[in-house]
């Protein structure tokens, strides 16, 4: 799937921010290693196989990841905010669990035996009872996550008219994974069908809205009524940043190194995934058969891929630049639009 | 998986109750129905495969069911309010948007291959792009529609306290249902391993928390500040009625018409699925290795099993007597306790 690289094996550095001691990465897992560990006592007490389910969906939760969610949730609520984070610190890990659950799911679709240098889900269910029970078991862990982080965001305190807000927005982010993730799968089996128009669709509902927007706002509107200005520069940084996120995605699966990357070298070259860089090699030249990286690299798209990542990168830090929003924050987020979108020899 | 047969292919009568002309499962249809309209249209703007993807999900929710957990809910609302209707009909419904993402997934895990007479999910996807894009089409259904049941829960209005009670008997439906399924999956995988009790913690997981229990104890705080008599009350005949509807689910599974159970006859037994039907026949004779519907009546287990759900079925009805609840909530859940748990040709 689009993210995989991306959201692969590495464990790259977060801005972390002071919270009583602790850096916010670290009171992310330390909020969700508590709820993990209430949910396996409960479900162990039933039955000691159900305690065993928990486990290993409390495993895969924590094996690591960038947590970019809760991390453009924290400054889109920072963004706004003095408050302590504390209170808030459900919310965020919520997005994390919620997470789990589409890159759980995701793996079954897309048959990827590791994540983040682990077995996948239902590879590890699998050696119990063979590979139709992993896939079984695997979509129970993903819907697991799904309703855990719906009962961890349920702890943060917050006014009706808050809690709406905050839903509406999360709503929207897993719809847009759900919609994002169902055109990635016809896409794979309809290449022909593709324009570079719909990858970018895809790039906005998966990437854009799922990884950057919709946290940001998720995040804004816990900070209570949201300010219209700062929701729509959060819309425009999210849009520009998620395409570049993806685009980069592009050039790492088919050029990136597999020890870095997680994933066979070339290896969306080699499935035909039309992704904006091939759709755009096509463009560039439309008598193009041989779809080696080689090829690719002489039509020049490559280039042209690196160039709409930094015009996009450029254009999400001067956006900020003129919105009202706590220099802190800004700063923060501008860095986190370069630091994500650059190539992993850079960073 | 357990419920098949008395979710299955009959239409069975269920309670009405007027609401401003529309019986009360009309006003769930309908509420439904405008709510995936306005799902299609919002998904079919994105993109039109993706109003395809909703259309198909929507034809799966629409396509019959007894509407039990609705209806259940409705019982337990009304049992303490004397309110209109409409403002929980969102709320009702949603229920039944939760149930076809257990359904379709739980189809996915059993490769089953219809369900209410139609095609199950994956295989409707399967005729666009074969098997592999079906499971995971219907993976993202289930997906779609355990979002799309919070949103619709979102526009039932109500206070913050009534919502986080609502919210806590919700996920703890969910909960249950997953645990319950996966425990089912292991049973299928680890009969030996299986006992009586945990046949009945299956059942009491996936029929009794998650149809009665929790559906009821749903409606309740609905209706404002439960009384934890009447909880207290809902509990036990959820579970009285909830281990009767497995036990008859597990003899129709043996015996059952495959006509009106929509399965193979005798399907349950030829699997060696650990039912409490089974292994109450295996306690009765020990040595007993044909296990025939033939042998398995003939250790008498399908009658101790009979006098099971009548003993269930009544003391569920005596229980609700005592209980402090509207007279016609009383004789609804009476009649519901006894139709849902009957043989099919005393209906």
């Amino acid at each position: 799937m689009a993210n995989d690289t991306l959201e692969g094996n590495r464990r790259p550095p977060i801005p972390r921010q002071a919270s009583r001691g602790a850096s916010l990465l670290d009171a992310i897992e330390g909020t969700l290693a508590d709820f993990l560990a209430a949910q396996i006592a409960a479900l162990d007490a039933t039955d000691p196989a159900l305690g065993g389910l928990a486990r290993t969906t409390r495993d895969l939760v924590l094996a690591g990841g960038k947590r970019l969610r809760p991390t453009f949730a924290y400054w889109g609520w920072r963004a706004v905010s003095d408050d302590p984070v504390e209170p808030v610190l459900p919310a965020l890990a919520a997005l994390e669990l919620m997470h789990t659950f589409a890159l759980v799911h995701d793996d079954v679709m897309d048959e990827s035996a590791t994540r983040r240098g682990r077995p996948t889900a239902h590879r590890i269910f699998a050696r119990r009872h063979g590979a139709r029970f992993g896939e079984s078991a695997a979509i129970l862990v993903g819907d697991l996550c799904l309703v855990w982080a719906d009962q961890l965001l349920a702890r943060t305190p917050m006014p009706t008219a808050t809690l709406f807000a905050v839903r509406a927005r999360y709503d929207r982010m897993r719809v847009d994974a759900i919609a994002g993730q169902y055109l990635d799968l016809l896409g794979d089996r309809e290449p022909g069908q593709w324009s570079v128009d719909r990858a970018l669709l895809v790039a906005r509902l998966k990437t854009a809205s799922y990884t950057v927007q919709r946290p940001l706002q998720f995040g804004l509107a816990l900070a209570g009524p949201a300010s219209p200005v700062v929701d729509e520069a959060f819309e425009r940084y999210g849009a520009l940043v998620g395409e570049a996120f993806q685009l980069r995605d592009d050039l790492l699966g088919a050029f990136g190194d597999p020890a870095v990357t997680g994933k066979p070298a070339g290896d969306d070259l080699r499935s035909g995934k039309p992704t904006a860089l091939l759709l755009l090699a096509r463009q560039l030249r439309p008598d193009i058969s041989d779809i080696s990286g080689e090829a690719i690299a002489a039509t020049g798209a490559p280039e042209a891929v690196e160039a709409m990542i930094r015009q996009r990168v450029a254009a999400a830090v001067a956006g900020l630049a003129a919105a009202p929003i706590a220099a802190e924050a800004r700063a923060a987020l501008s860095e986190l639009a370069v630091r994500a979108t650059q190539r992993p020899c850079d960073s």
